[in-house]
């Protein structure tokens, strides 16, 4: 039995290529004692793996270089000696980009594939939403009537943003990539607006979205749109940073210019990564499945077919070709 | 009787010349009922005033053309028609740039001129003082061990703040402009050490100064020096975001290239202004009170002599000529 994987080849300078990997055909590990052996079902590709493939100091030890690819997974278990799991127990875990894995069970989740599909625990119901959850509800902590703004608004996390927003009763106003990305956040999401930045009228679409200035950001993204929404904030006003996918590939960094937006407006600004307020998983994760099982946060999937179109996939997602949650499907 | 006074004639574009402010000489007004009239023996010469003289929205009503330039003021009243106040009462208030102020009392505080100067209820034991104290211990909170660092360490507010950080047992790094603000810093204010940033080489001497990265940063400056601390600044860290000096008088703003370095170590970054706390001067206060009167914290002061150098006084301090907190002595 073989066991497909994609293994980083080279670094990348700037723009990530499909030259950066390399794909291998392996035998499928054998499990030891105390573990399992996991065929997935579904790749998960977001964008902190573009940060891991760096040389550079990061929040998680960087990529290396010969190794098969970090990532999350969705899967079966085929074989276990482990007394935790059985055969034909779903779950999700962090195989990276391959077709089989082994575990000792730790990090390994069952899910339970009876409330939603297998690939959700990837997406909406698993780092992406409980990200969006942390990141707005914990950071930003919008109140009832206030205006919350979120980059990469159709994306896996920004679109959950947006949606927990409303729930809340908060203006959500979104930014994305496109007018059928602006379309689906407003008339399938429930968006209040959604900017196109690349009509090219960054602030005064963002002026007649936010009309009484922003009091959340969830930033995604980063350079030129983090500059014309940091003109808007208003006094006491919250951003968590998420990601700044804009800055990823970029050989020079953009240079901020209205920081002094910060102190003017006594803005307070947050990094952060969802793994390290794992404390928060059990509160934010049975709030989402109801609000999927209920019908209250929709989400949209981009599906690339087999493990070998993973590095093409990853590459359109860091560049805004993916359309919410970026799956590879493994069987 | 006559009331000389300091008003801006025209708003500065870029540095500000003293052909922005004007003198008039106006009587001194009379105290109606339940006013007092308050001579001023010192001015206070701060860098938000450079803020108020722009034409933008900020956290603070505009400076207009024509008025008495704001400031905070100590001095004597020498006629009082309201109860809580009595002639020869020492009061600090914001009488602004001038040598007589009348007041209903709003605003007025007596200084108990028992336990320091009259003019350091101006700066370590008035708004500058409790800016250190509220930006370090409420925003940064530094554990014992951790560095501090603090930009414009040798000025009025940054002095302060390493002082305060040795106090709860942090390493202290200032960074100033020369050799002699820097061996003050360090040997007369016990700093662990102070960063020259006119040297040129801010990246290697602040590496060299936090070995260990740094903890807790305290910004009056802003433009390159905030990208170089960024640069160091480790995972979990704080910001204190209190002034950004180097860009009041820029008709360009400075880029900040390291924003990333936000996310990916999880910083805190808060922008504030001391008089949206005035809840925690009554804590502040007293503990400052306590300890310059045990020499616990030591300040410095810069004094011109006469309202009408008050206009080239202030030129210095943006341009960082000032040594410690800038005064005018009006009497």
């Amino acid at each position: 039995m073989e066991n497909k994987r994609v293994v980083m080849a080279s670094r990348p300078a700037g723009w990530v290529t499909e030259g950066n990997f390399r794909i291998e055909t392996v035998p499928v590990p054998k499990p030891k004692d105390g573990e399992v052996l996991v065929k997935n079902h579904w790749l998960s590709l977001d964008p902190y793996m573009r940060g891991r493939m760096n040389d550079t100091k990061s929040y998680a030890a960087k990529q290396e270089i010969g190794a098969v690819m970090v990532g999350g997974t969705a899967g079966e278990v085929v074989e276990s000696n482990n007394p935790k799991f059985k055969a034909g127990d779903k779950v999700s875990g962090m195989f990276g980009w391959q077709q089989y894995g082994v575990s000792d069970g730790t990090g390994l989740n069952k899910i339970d594939a009876s409330r939603a599909p297998m690939s959700a625990f990837l997406g909406v119901l698993g780092m992406p939403g409980v990200t969006a959850w942390v990141g707005l509800l914990d950071i930003c902590q919008p109140k009832e009537g206030e205006t919350v703004v979120v980059s990469a608004a159709s994306g896996a996390v920004g679109s959950v943003v947006g949606q927990i927003a409303k729930l809340k009763g908060a203006r959500a106003v979104g930014i994305a990539g496109g007018k059928a990305k602006c379309d689906y956040v407003v008339n399938e999401l429930g968006f209040d607006a959604c900017i196109d930045y690349k009509a090219g009228r960054l602030n005064d679409d963002l002026r007649a979205a936010a009309p009484k200035g922003i009091d959340c950001y969830f930033e995604n993204v980063g350079g030129e749109i983090l500059d014309a929404v940091l003109k808007q904030m208003n006094a006491f006003s919250r951003i968590a940073v998420c990601g700044l996918i804009s800055q990823y590939n970029a050989t020079e960094a953009y240079g901020v210019k209205t920081f002094q937006s910060i102190l003017t407006n006594r803005i307070k600004v947050q990094g952060f990564i969802v793994s390290d307020r794992m404390e928060l998983w059990a509160k934010a994760l049975p709030e989402l499945v109801g609000w999927v099982a209920g019908g209250k946060i929709k989400y949209r999937e981009t599906v690339a077919n087999g493990l070998e179109n993973a590095p093409k996939a990853f590459i359109g997602l860091l560049k805004g070709e993916n359309f919410g949650k970026q799956l590879v499907k493994l069987v």
